[in-house]
């Protein structure tokens, strides 16, 4: 009857403790699709804003500084983690706007890793460049860099 | 008379790549106001996105390379300088959607530098904690992060 007792008291805390716990972690790890494709959404923009700064320093006056801090920001997003934005469930919504991705980016995990890995190798390439090489060979970085982009929005993102 | 001949081809010649370096510096130095507010609602968006991953990471399972990802994102976003997409002229205007910053962030900029600068150092120190601390350092250094985030929230943004 203790036994009985205690399993009473004890196993609907235990169940009390573990469904406020699977709710918090529903809660945190969980975003809502519509929050993803924002932040996506949201990631891409802070990039085409770094582009832009590389862009302008490459093609114009030269500006280590300005380039470390754009070339730095790139980096730091392409090795954030932009795969988890785009978790099952957000194929199609609205962020700040409707989902530019193709539906095959889901369907084709192998190739969407492949084009990302690129993204990414590049990315990391042109921080170290920005920090350590000169105008020319921040111009080079940057140009395999938007083949990246450019591969991956080929075969992703909708025309627009 | 060869002097003055000379004087005709050149020095139009000399105004016209005058004025196309005028013209590409102005495009690629001065984006319109509407975009630099896109840029930073975006890039708090990125932000926002990586201070729930800190979070999720302090409250929940402890998980070190998701908190160096997100704190080395929110350190390299401090650091891009974002100063620079409140540039005069982007006081008010719609990016994603209406600013929220106050237009008090334009005429007190001793105060504007201090709480971007107590932003940047400490989203410094949490990429330094992410990387060499454990859960309870990256949770206490949060806090101190989400203190300088407040700061700027309560003195520079329109309550909503």
């Amino acid at each position: 009857m203790k036994k009985t007792t205690l399993a009473f008291l004890v196993l609907p805390m235990l169940a009390g403790a573990l469904a406020a716990a699977t709710f918090k972690a529903h809660a945190q790890q969980a975003p809502k699709p519509e929050q993803l494709i924002k932040w996506r959404q949201s990631a891409y923009q802070v990039l085409a804003w770094n582009n832009g700064r590389i862009k302008a320093v490459v093609d114009g006056t030269y500006n280590r500084e300005e380039a470390v801090k754009a070339a730095n920001a790139i980096a730091a997003i392409a090795n954030a983690g932009l795969g988890s934005l785009f978790a099952p469930g957000s194929e199609t919504g609205k962020g700040w706007h409707d989902t530019t991705a193709k539906p095959t980016l889901w369907t084709e995990g192998a190739k969407a890793g492949e084009l990302a890995g690129n993204f990414t190798r590049e990315a990391n390439e042109l921080a170290k460049v920005a920090q350590h090489g000169d105008q020319a060979a921040l111009k080079e970085q940057f140009g395999k860099l938007g083949k990246t982009c450019k591969g991956c929005h080929d075969e992703f993102r909708v025309a627009n």
